[in-house]
């Protein structure tokens, strides 16, 4: 199949989405540490569905309804949660077909911003593989939005937005004139190897390294974990499953 | 005198400015392609004044008053006006005593938006130097914000930022935990030695590029051909002129 060059677009913070046109590109969400990594375990555990909500209130409306919820504010677990975003605490049997309502501070607000885009999907290093694969094989612009952190600009976010246009860039199918994903290619091609110790100066990393939580962002830095591409339908992030037989083609 | 380490922040778009508490701080404003470039120009030529203004309109009443008007948009000089906001048109002895009102597409905006910061000046790479020693004389934390274009990542706003950023972190003076610096940054390193090259695909040189002003892309990444530290007094910037006997002490 013969494909146009399709366009990639970064967009660094979700103060800054209205900036760009997305009625008919794919959008990816990437909050690294943690949200996004917490959603693609969960649905590699089995969980049905996922609701992202932006405030703390939705999420006890859900919880009426039989819902499990998840969040956090500023890294911590909320009180009476059954979860917080730590991905390790989705990593278990128990999320076999399960419905999740999330809040947290940044990752289910940059899905919020971003809900009238054509597609939502989500991102992280836990499976940048199937996604990269999956965005190939749809026919659709691009814009990688970095959740950040309350709507400031962070590495860890940047990374994977370069990490994902370098492979996108590599595949010869897309072009880009946009500065900050040529930013973020260079930032990712710098660090590459050694994400952890590049993002050793990182605010967020020091924020929740004082929240000893070290063990997660090691583990939100590794690649391929899962072969889940979160995708949003309607208020609901379903989940699609990519074989690795499919992978293959 | 033994000093404080002050703070060093990178905002890279004039839409994320409120984020940041800026009412103890410097902030320098940064268009580089060309708006700051073309001010230090001006006032390296003898100009008395220049008056920021973010809209065409305002620049009209200050014609009415006697004021030579400069100012662009989308990179092409607005017809009535003087100037537009190529440096090579200040170059030149008429600048002697003028007062000057500018509106161009970022960078007057950018100006616009930082005016209420405790201090408020103009950096460009043709007053890199005098502008670190000016900023090193001060005992405050420091803000850059780059103009970006309509309020998006720009590439050589953010080079400038990086190497502004790494002259005063090199100093031990200053101290940052903000991602942008850091990336900032990082990307002046990578590009270091050769911006001119570095630039060759981001997306304001390409713009400025079909305009037919290399010229003028080749003169605003030339570094210290001014000596002045434009700063801003109320509506209107002003000249600190570094003298080169100041700036060994």
């Amino acid at each position: 199949m013969k494909t146009q060059q399709r366009k990639i677009e970064v967009c660094i913070s979700p103060a800054l989405f209205s900036l760009h046109d997305t009625t008919s590109c794919i959008v990816v969400v990437i909050d690294i540490l943690r949200a996004t990594s917490a959603i693609c375990v969960a649905f590699e555990n089995g969980a049905k569905e996922m609701i992202p909500v932006a405030k703390v209130e939705e999420c006890f409306e859900y919880k009426k309804k039989g819902f499990l919820v998840a969040g956090e504010r500023n890294g911590e677990t909320l009180p009476e949660f059954d979860f917080g975003n730590s991905p390790f605490t989705y990593m278990n049997s128990d999320m076999q077909g399960k419905s999740i309502a999330i809040t947290t501070t940044n990752g289910t607000q940059a899905i919020d911003v971003a809900r009238n885009a054509q597609k939502v999907v989500i991102g992280s290093f836990l499976n940048i593989s199937v996604l990269t694969d999956w965005l190939l094989q749809q026919n659709q612009d691009v814009l990688f939005l970095c959740a950040g952190w309350k709507n400031k600009f962070n590495m860890e976010d940047t990374l994977f937005a370069g990490a994902l246009a370098d492979r996108l860039l590599n595949s010869n199918q897309y072009v880009t004139d946009c500065d900050s994903t040529i930013a973020a290619q260079h930032l990712f091609n710098l660090a590459n190897g050694d994400l952890y110790g590049f993002l050793a100066n990182s605010s967020h990393r020091k924020r929740l390294t004082r929240l000893n939580i070290e063990k997660d962002i090691e583990f939100c830095l590794m690649m391929d974990l899962t072969r889940v591409v979160p995708i949003l339908e309607g208020d609901s992030l379903k989940c699609i499953r990519i074989s690795e037989s499919m992978d293959k083609n």
